[in-house]
């Protein structure tokens, strides 16, 4: 047997963000020889300029919120202290910096070849990073992820990206976020907390076109107590003024007041431009997105894909957990391993939260008709009712048929975030509205709502 | 048909605590008769001396500590504050009487006749008010509760019991906590958050006897790092002093610290006393609780008993959960209703929490040997990491069998409380560790630990 060039590889992995790591480290369990390209930090989206540094951001707003309820329940703090924005986010940075650090000591670990390089899809066994160098692979997992998007109207440069939200160094006065998606939700929710006045500006006449209407409605409400303007119907036609003072203008001319910020939120695009992929023959679809089948595969055969990149379900555990599975079936031995893309719980980090799994009501009308009952709980949590304040949570069931089989759970209300994953596991595994009632409450909780609803 | 007199009913209930209301209401719901007996607080001890004011000052101390993070953080807030605590108690019995007032709505609106004398059971059929009314009943309900228990030593008389933890108006500077179960523990978390010096004396090795032994380590090493003394096989022979100043003598003649207080929770004790059970030929076990079988029915015909009174599982949710079956099953004609007292889900309000469902690592290899498998995670919270604080949470699994079906779930760290209800469901629904694995985690979350354990 002749020793394999240094540059032959089983498995070419282009993308370190968290699907690419994870197949990579998935390959490299079944003993494949891994390359990894990597041009920036490792981590992605999730740990630079998503989930982990929007979560900090969350955790610091909600401690804000703990602390205006503790001076309302007679702590000796101030009820809107100042939050020393440099200093929380060193800690956030720091926090990011031992992710990246434990990545590295993990591919070592492992044996994974990281090349801090772009990589160019030549062929289905060849990619060639940007100095020329080109590695040969038996197999190549496309992870590149996504990027938001700007709208194209006047003036879109002047404002700032999701991205740019994570460079702030303090809470801008007044604040316009433009789109009326989770990303939307969430940095309003966090810059609000944190002493801006916030707007939102949406084309959709309510938030979160895919959540639960019931919910959303909820939502807008406590949003609009918090203080945050929402404008639905919106059309954006530009963006004029002076970085620090920036307006919108709407398709009919009128031009809004001055923010300090505006942050674009309209969406994202698969990261699929300039590594050679319609030029090798890797398929996309008319949005940009590879196209995968169930197995994660691409058009090209022995080239797949996960995560942002194909436009499923964007969502880092789905990156990680689909890269498994494909890995687990190219180099594990298991042919039929694939990820199953229904009920996936998902959790928005808004003010409170809002966790949802499965179908909504209008979701389960549509395909069960009048066979659908739904079950719900509206309560205030102790600590609020404690301070006593409006702010109530609402718990939904959305059951199916006579055995009242669970198709959908929706919840908004603090906890609801850490409440989820369990009964979302039970939802997967069947769950009926007896099932809840079998179950003993734990007392006295938010949870315990779920499995007392009738 | 003749009138029924005002004094016959379908059913009679001794004791107005969370069983003996939920049994009423549920008899109501069937059409019954009911007539509910209590001389104190409605509610009994869950919504007077128990769950809600204990939670309700856990959820304070959860705000001195989250205020302590903030402050490490960057927040312009003390990391020790003041907290006013008549100001807070205010706050706390407003919402229990609040409770209290939601409670006579509904027995008025259910048409149940509440009277507010101790009742004492004549015969199977009859029960004698203080004031000599008797009462006819086709079935009698006895919910009578517990009360805490003293130990027999010399001075006893001079220290509290829990319910005296509730008439605290202030954080005393030192107190010592007798017992080593969760009532001490609970109580001992919330006063060192709120300022005090605690020390728990147990007779036992460890706190939390029944619990896993391993997260009962980790617990004991956050109580030490949080300042609290721990002191294992510790005999009480006395106690000694003044009001103010109490010091405990053990068994070998030792005296300790003088304490400002001294709270005994050695445990309790069913109320069973001066209701006449044994004359009326109800059996009671060689501890005084009343002996049910699996339909909560007692050695008496006609005659159930639910909740602390029995023994059994003394826990809110349980006592609610075997009434509501008993009387599914009296008046409802659901001849087999009964509560599985099966993987009962329960949270001790330790700081952080400590939630448990199913068997301990002990238990399991009890029952099952050699072919019992543990899975662990042990984590930082992103909270605790960002202000890096050493209190690490402990996420563990007892599974058994090649399948590796869920046998127990233990989960000790923040957010806890709330995680563990929705597993639980999912343990009784016959849970695997491939189920786990199944089901796409929540990023970033505590809970997402659970589905992601190898």
């Amino acid at each position: 047997m002749s020793t394999p060039s240094p540059l032959d590889f089983d498995l070419v992995v282009l993308g370190g963000g968290s699907g690419g790591l994870a197949g990579a480290f998935r390959a490299a369990q079944h003993g494949a020889r891994v390359a990894l390209l990597e041009p920036g930090e490792l981590g992605g989206t999730c740990v630079n300029v998503g989930c982990v540094p929007k979560k900090a951001m969350w955790l610091a707003s909600e401690l804000a919120e703990r602390i205006e309820l503790a001076s309302r329940l007679g702590f000796d703090v101030a009820d809107k202290p100042r939050l020393d924005w440099p200093a929380f986010i060193a800690s956030r940075q720091r926090y990011i910096h031992g992710i990246h650090a434990s990545y590295l000591r993990r591919l070592d670990a492992a044996g994974i070849a990281l090349l801090p390089a772009r990589g160019r899809l030549r062929d289905a066994h060849t990619v060639e990073c940007e100095n020329g160098t080109r590695l040969r692979a038996k197999h190549v997992l496309l992870a590149t992820g996504s990027s938001p998007r700007r709208p194209d109207v006047p003036g879109a440069e002047l404002a700032g990206i999701s991205d740019d939200f994570f460079a702030l160094c303090d809470a801008p006065e007044r604040v316009a976020l433009v789109g009326g998606g989770y990303i939307s939700v969430e940095l309003a929710g966090v810059l609000q907390a944190l002493g801006s006045r916030v707007d939102i500006y949406a084309r959709s006449p309510r938030l979160l076109g895919h959540a639960d209407a019931e919910l959303v409605e909820r939502l807008q409400e406590n949003y609009r107590q918090q203080g945050i303007g929402l404008h639905f119907g919106y059309r954006l036609a530009a963006i004029e003024g002076e970085p620090g003072e920036l307006r919108l203008r709407d398709a009919d001319g009128h031009a809004g007041d001055a923010y300090a910020q505006v942050i674009l939120a309209v969406g994202r695009g698969a990261n699929t431009a300039g590594i050679g992929l319609e030029e090798a023959g890797v398929e996309l679809d008319a949005d940009g997105n590879i196209v995968v089948d169930a197995f994660q595969r691409t058009s090209l055969p022995h080239v797949v894909a996960v995560g942002d990149v194909t436009g499923q379900v964007t969502l880092t555990p789905v990156a990680i957990a689909a890269a498994r599975r494909a890995m687990d079936r190219v180099f594990g031995g298991r042919a039929d391993a694939k990820l199953d893309y229904d009920d996936i719980p998902t959790v928005i980090f808004a003010h409170p939260p809002l966790a949802a799994v499965g179908l909504t009501e209008a979701q389960a009308r549509e395909r069960h008709g009048d066979d659908v009952h739904v079950y719900r709980s509206t309560f205030r949590p102790m600590l609020q009712a404690l301070a006593d304040r409006s702010q109530h949570s609402l718990f939904k069931l959305v059951c199916v048929g006579a055995e009242r089989r669970v198709a959908g759970i929706h919840l908004l209300g603090e906890g609801a975030d850490e409440i989820l994953q369990g009964f979302a596991v039970a939802l997967k595994k069947g769950l009926t509205l007896a099932d809840l009632h079998d179950t003993v409450a734990i007392h006295p909780t938010s949870a315990e709502e779920v499995v007392l609803m009738r």
